[in-house]
């Protein structure tokens, strides 16, 4: 077999068989395949595309490159949760706790923020002492003990997908959707759950920029997850507006920490019930009103709160914080954002809010960055509200003074305010199964 | 400016800059574009395509990435020819002599044959003793004493085009138009002659199968040409048939200087003609019915094989062989290969003849390959003419006993033989100028 027939093969729009996709996938991983091959494939795949199959059977080659880990130690159906990311998406550090509140594992490894989305690991981290470092063995034990943990990705996951990831960056070959699924769901598969809820973002501070587009990313994941026989499921949700009020991480814990006290922000706590109810589904535990009902009383008994304190708890982490938010550290400058109009606020660009953030400290412009976890933005005022001139719009938190002003003009160009109050924008928009695209 | 910009430009249809066309030139052949982001870009350019300028501008950057030569010390409008290819295409051999002969001056830089085509610089090794390795001052004195010169590619011509074929030649972006045309012409711009002729073969025995597909070249071609200041003209001539009766080095040789003599072959002759015709005309020589006249001119009264001689004398060769044919080396093995039916020859696949003549010694499979000047095959049947079986077809030249029975079957297997005559095929299909497709 040569690498040159199947580029050529992709190029003249061929369906590539499974002994080809191995074949790539093995050869660049392993380095007998060059780079500028496997970039000529990409482009022609971008052009060409990949069918349903041969996306799936990328993915399945992708996540055996490296380790796949087995949570059959871990009894009961575990289901992981993803989302594309987005600003102010702290959604891991609520419906986590809920789901294992009804009795469903939640074995889950996350990521550490990057640009303008955050991070779960980065904000668990503001918790004082939280370890995300911890060896499989522990892992394994505080699930069956108190059915919850969240941990940094670790060992040697999916490698083939970090190298073609880092290839596709540099070669103007990322937007594909097969691509984009392949990648995502590699990691997801070598994560080892039985089912995969998917948080499929969609909108301004989004990958996914319109409806049609997040879809259909949505469709090619849920196959690919459905193809490798696992019971998938995504929801699109909107990040036309930053998720809730706080963006930030420690902010992000502390208004966590409401929303399992039953009262977070109306937009935030219809996401997470919506988002852990279908994590209940896909785990068998009832139709779907069933899982719902489930979860509101997860949050109204306190038992979500209390798995959320358990996992502090044996992760090392001040649990002192999660009773009383008054505790986390404070940042030493804070400064009031002010309405410059009267009037309507009618959009928020998200990614830039969340550019806003980084600037302040709360992200990393490029990994291995530090991160201030003090630092970030509650948003006192979101679309659809109306606004007096000098009402406070936002309160910006931060150790580096000269980061205010940037990160005040960054917010104020980054909010629109008009004469008319806006529509009303969804929060869910779709439900993606391997059969239907139910939207709301 | 970043190569990651240029190549989603490309993959998403746009015009590149004249700025984005020798930033990457220059950064590739430099070394600061890494390959892996240039082969991204020339599967784009596949699928996108490149309009008449961006192509232009990108053949001069190939161009001017190595040595310009200057053939302005010789005095005259000099006329280069370039054939992109051919079976026992022998015609720099004889179309060189009559255009000197006629007062032109031809100062030509030629290649080895590599494959199933062989080269003008291998064909005129064959003569012992010629030298195709001149330094540049006597090449232009050669020229300017006797009006024909014709060495090997010297110097540093193009790196550029060398770099990026190599690597189109392992991604499977070589058959793109723009990017054959550049390639081709970026030499012949390189090499510094007044105006240029194109031979552009079609047929079996070609790199375009097609006519349609040979005029998009030859006009892509000519257009590159024009752009960049020089007359120039292709004519589309037939490769399905191989031309002449001779396939090798001396026995190709040995057929031109009976051409010269005024008793070639019909074929090979007609193409010669009008090919010598054509740089006449650029040459500034008259009307083509003229430069004809002048041609046939000049093999008639002895003129063209006169300089022939003189060049193979100023070259260091041996003229006695030129004189008298029988005096080259002679293979020590002949074969003939006997019509295994009756009827008519309705097809030959000429690349194969190429390949079996290659299979005798003729040629060479990869670069650095020995070649034997004495050997391949004389085409006694050709396309149309009646045969009996056990008539000769062919007759076989080598000095490898053991290639014979495979150069034979492979003889065998490129000649078809019908029942009923085939149509008479043209020599010359077409003449494409910048303004017009003249199909004959």
């Amino acid at each position: 077999m040569r690498m040159y027939d199947i580029i050529m093969d992709k190029r003249n729009g061929s369906v590539l068989t499974d002994e080809q996709i191995k074949f790539v996938v093995d050869g660049f991983t392993g380095g007998s395949i060059p780079d500028y091959q496997v970039s000529a494939l990409l482009m022609a795949i971008y052009f060409k595309g990949m069918n349903a199959h041969e996306t799936a059977y990328l993915t399945d080659c992708m996540a055996h490159s490296g380790d796949m880990i087995d949570l059959s130690p871990i009894p009961g159906i575990k289901v992981d949760k993803h989302s594309t990311g987005g600003v102010g998406d702290k959604t891991s550090l609520v419906i986590g706790p809920i789901v294992a509140a009804c009795g469903v594992p939640v074995a889950k490894m996350s990521g550490r923020g990057l640009g303008h989305t955050g991070g779960t690991i980065d904000k668990l981290e503001s918790i004082p002492g939280f370890q995300t470092s911890i060896e499989k063995e522990r892992f394994f034990d505080i699930v069956r003990e108190i059915g919850l943990s969240i941990i940094g990705q670790t060992g040697n996951i999916a490698p083939a997908d970090k190298k073609l990831y880092a290839l596709r960056d540099v070669t103007a070959t990322v937007d594909n959707i097969s691509l984009i699924a392949s990648s995502i769901m590699s990691k997801k598969l070598a994560a080892g759950s039985d089912a995969i809820l998917l948080d499929v973002k969609t909108g301004s501070g989004a990958f996914m920029k319109t409806l049609d587009a997040s879809i259909e990313l949505a469709q090619a994941m849920v196959s690919i997850g459905e193809h490798m026989g696992r019971k998938t499921v995504a929801l699109i949700t909107d990040m036309d507006i930053p998720l809730g009020h706080a963006i930030g991480n420690s902010l992000e814990v502390i208004e966590a920490v409401h929303t399992l006290q039953g009262h977070g922000p109306a937009d935030f706590t219809e996401v997470c019930l919506q988002l852990a109810s279908n994590m209940l589904y896909l785990a068998g535990k009832g139709e779907l009103s069933q899982c719902r009902k489930l979860a509101e009383d997860a949050i109204a008994s306190g038992h979500a709160l209390e798995k959320l304190k358990a996992m502090a708890d044996a992760q090392g982490g001040d649990v002192s914080v999660l009773e009383d938010t008054e505790k986390f550290a404070k940042a030493p400058l804070t400064h009031k954002v002010l309405s410059p109009a009267d009037g309507y606020i009618s959009h928020m660009d998200t990614e830039h809010c969340g550019i806003a953030s980084v600037v302040l400290g709360a992200g990393r412009a490029s990994k291995g960055d530090p991160i201030d976890y003090s630092a970030g933005i509650l948003l006192l005022k979101k679309v659809g509200e109306q606004v007096k001139k000098g009402n406070v719009l936002a309160e910006l938190f931060t150790s580096q003074v000269n980061s205010i002003a940037e990160a005040e003009r960054m917010l104020l160009q980054a909010i629109t305010i008009s004469d008319t109050k806006p529509p009303e924008e969804k929060l869910v928009y779709a439900r993606v199964t391997m059969d239907s695209v139910e939207k709301f």
